[in-house]
């Protein structure tokens, strides 16, 4: 049986990553591929607790390095728990953020050392890669706006500041000139029709080249 | 102004560490030494909702490295948020439990390599020791007696394995003998009395070395 696929939705806070999601979901479903929805930090029960002693908005004394092990701790349990088998089991995992929001928010956000980043990513990750990346890519003032309109609270991450929310948007840009057979940016201020049929484009090219 | 110091007390399960600890207690408290006791995982407001997540016994699918993640997270905040400031402050820091136990389990134990439990500890410790780990010894199968006939269910870390529980019972000696400057082990199976005025001397020959 061939093998599945991890695909990525990432970037900044209300860029549109759930809401893109759900369309492709859709997507996936209409075409009847065998797929699972997940998230990060998150997308096992282990994982879930962790979520929210990160997001915890009554914890601002949470220091960096506790942060980065922490996410470092959901990821571990993530790719071993539920990404591996279910890529082994052929399926399309779709995950909503993973590896590149802890470069994006820890290292080019809060300035964490690259090297103590890629240190505990790779003990997370044990050299699992997802095929593809999809920044949705917006500025980081609107974004919060969208957070709000939307009617929801601010969680911890979304209280930063917004000098520490540019300086991650750029490390999502950053990443993506790096490496750009593993990432998609796509302009997350156009209209969400247009943002959608971009997202299940770069979609539809990862699974015709790994399941096709 | 002095310094403080920092002594843990670490052992197998049930080998009395949370009774010696509250003589030790006790004996500072009368001393009138400026103290504060503590305990790992935990310690702080983060390290508690970790050590929640960590002893939590619905979740047997823990994978290893998620684990020692963990323990390393709550240990991260623990030095940085109250070990460290209360040190610097001249005070003696007493812990139930530390690194110690994390070399003791997750290496002795469950066989994970030294190497990367070394990485993580040294992330979390930033250069950080404790000036003495004693270490109360107790054969495991008696430890879990103990633990029982006290009237508590066992968690997730004491429903492993008896064999687990001897490697890791041999790891404790094996950190000992490694550096006996920094352990000193006590034969907890010999009566509580005489278990806590050895626990009590270690003690008073810490801080006389450190705060004298
Ligand atoms: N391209 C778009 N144009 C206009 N509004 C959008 C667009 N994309 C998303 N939105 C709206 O912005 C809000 C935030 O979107 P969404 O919840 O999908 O963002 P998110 O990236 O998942 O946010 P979070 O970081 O909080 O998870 C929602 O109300 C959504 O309907
Ligand atoms: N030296 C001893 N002799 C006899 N009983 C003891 C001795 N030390 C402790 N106990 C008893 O054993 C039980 C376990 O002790 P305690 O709770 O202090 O162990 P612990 O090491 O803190 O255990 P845990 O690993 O569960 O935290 C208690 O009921 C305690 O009174
Ligand atoms: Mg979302
Ligand atoms: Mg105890």
């Amino acid at each position: 049986m061939n093998k599945g696929c991890m695909i990525v939705c990432d970037g900044g806070n209300g860029a549109g990553k759930s809401t893109v999601l759900r369309a492709i979901e859709e997507h996936l479903k209409t075409k009847q591929y065998d797929y699972v929805m997940t998230r990060e930090p998150g997308g096992t029960v282990i994982g879930e607790k962790i979520r929210e002693v990160l997001l915890c908005s009554d914890t601002p004394e949470m220091c960096d390095v506790t942060e980065l092990m922490l996410f470092a701790a959901a990821r571990a349990q993530h790719v071993r728990e539920k990404i591996i088998p279910s890529i082994n089991a052929g399926k399309v995992v779709v995950s909503d953020r993973f590896d590149s929001a802890t470069y994006s928010f820890q290292h080019y956000g809060r300035g964490l050392s690259l090297a103590l980043i890629q240190q505990l990513n790779n003990i997370a990750l044990d050299g699992f890669k997802a095929d593809v990346t999809i920044v949705l890519d917006i500025d980081p003032v609107k974004g919060l706006e969208r957070v709000i309109s939307r009617g929801s609270d601010l969680d911890r991450m979304e209280m930063a500041n917004i000098e520490f929310l540019h300086k991650a948007r750029n490390g999502y840009l950053e990443q993506a000139k790096a490496d750009p057979e593993r990432f998609a940016v796509i302009d997350a201020s156009q209209s969400l029709d247009v943002v959608i049929s971009d997202a299940v484009k770069v979609v539809e090219r990862v699974i015709a080249r790994k399941l096709g």
